[in-house]
């Protein structure tokens, strides 16, 4: 029996007459075939991806699994209709955390159509993609039992100045995360999820390695999520932290050079990390909390 | 007395009662200071680098020295006018080969305004700035004493494909670039002007690294020259390869954040660059030398 997922931050979302993913309860995501090129380009990626043998074992884990393509009930009650079966990156997981960041300071490719350029240049310049290399697309952080999470709305956080990402940022990793804007975010959990040999600044380290060389792909528009699970470090225990990527419906071609694009967005994203990491306690002076309670929208409860 | 310099690849050449850039006798070159916000802001930029202290000494060494600046009889007979006065790179060297590679898929900065935007997006669009992270904007290649320099003329070679790029990269540094289109180059110097650990790529590498940190300034429409010395390895010597970062006319405060454009492009010139050095003999299938015999516009005598 497909379901709507629980915790998807960003895209169209199934429910309410609307097509969007569903997931099954063992762990496999449908995503419809969006009806114009995008979703055979997605399909196109995840074909090649899933099948090109140059792409090592430790930087294919950091991408959905791909099952093919299904007929499946769709969620707007159109009927049968063609899905791209994936991994459900929430599958097992309690209460993630959850960041959806689009990288690239230009979602664009060069070969788009020019009305499409022209809209994402648009976008890419009231956004922080153009100034800081990404944009957050998606936010959800579990704050506890009773309060569940805090799941400001997107249009809220796209266009942030390089303060208020960092405090987005720090607000992550925080244990003091909550309704409360006045409170400064306590980076409580940030050696432990972003910092060590296995955490999210090693996975992102690891990435960038592999698109320093790579020059197979060009990923426009695409987002890396970061997950984690909150309870589980506030128990002591490891906080499966880990980063994926999402969204190919723009990846083309590279031919012979490298996506610098998304690299430079990702170094980027890197820096901020680094940063809060080395310097956990530093207050950000320039964006105070206040500055940001416009985005807090609503709360939803969490599942457990 | 000041002359006009020998060996400017790239931008606005004094003569013929033209402005530009003129050189003295003791290694210093004079910049017009331009009457627009271009002037001032360069002048800005080599006032707050040449002061902050946070620019580590092998890093510095890519710069050009500033020593302020003067007053001085313009190159167009307009009679006194304010020049920065900076070291002339081309100093002492005998016949440099050069090329000026313009660095960043993006020339604008998000703040500049609305029609220069438009202007440098064309452009960028237009180039291989936006594919490729990049342009060469200069190029001139000492062949021997009796043929001289190969300059082609810039307009020529801004819109290369990638494989085109590449073959330029390998003219630079081969034995039998000529007149001669129609000779795969056999990129003989390349292990020596790009490689090894005083080379063009260790160069590059250590500028990298800076990029990936500082947040101090932000780099638009900035080149990186490349020179060295092709006699000088031709009779074993060694071959004065170095980079300088040159024209920074449009600098901005980074604010916190990293040059992730700048950064981007100069990681899309070092896979270039390594992919010359670890394999010196592919020669490139889709462009072919005869596609460039266009670009070969006219040549000039070599200094010696």
């Amino acid at each position: 029996m497909l379901k709507v997922p629980n915790h998807q931050v960003a895209g169209h979302k199934a429910g309410d007459g609307k097509l969007g993913p569903l997931v099954d309860d063992s762990g496999r995501f449908y995503k419809p075939l969006q009806g114009n090129d995008r979703g055979s380009n997605e399909l196109t990626f995840y074909t090649s991806f899933s099948s090109n043998t140059r792409i090592p074992d430790h930087i294919r884990r950091f991408f959905p699994k791909f099952y093919g393509t299904q007929l499946v009930e769709a969620s707007d009650g159109s009927g049968l209709q063609p899905h791209l079966v994936l991994q459900d990156l929430n599958f097992g997981r309690v209460n993630p955390s959850i960041m959806d960041i689009k990288i690239g300071s230009r979602t664009w490719a060069p070969q788009a159509l020019e009305d499409y350029i022209q809209k994402c240049l648009k976008k890419d310049r009231e956004t922080s993609s153009l100034p800081i290399g990404f944009r957050l697309s998606g936010f959800q952080i579990y704050q506890n039992r009773e309060l569940g999470f805090w799941k400001p709305e997107r249009t809220s956080f796209q266009s942030l100045s390089a303060d208020e990402v960092k405090l987005f940022l720090r607000k992550f990793v925080s244990s003091n995360t909550s309704a409360n804007l006045d409170l400064q975010p306590d980076c409580s959990f940030a050696s432990i999820v972003y910092g060590g040999s296995t955490g999210i600044l090693s996975q992102l380290l690891e990435l960038k390695a592999w698109f320093e060389d790579q020059t197979i792909y060009h990923f426009y528009s695409c987002s890396i999520l970061i997950m984690y699970e909150k309870d589980f470090v506030s128990n002591g225990k490891i906080p499966c932290a880990e980063i994926k990527l999402i969204d190919f419906a723009h990846v083309y071609e590279g031919k012979g050079v490298i996506d610098h694009n998304f690299l430079g967005g990702l170094c980027s994203l890197i820096k901020f990390v680094s940063e809060i990491i080395t310097t956990p306690d530093e207050c950000t002076t320039e964006a105070s909390p206040k500055d940001i309670q416009k985005n807090q929208i609503y709360f939803e409860n969490g599942t457990s």
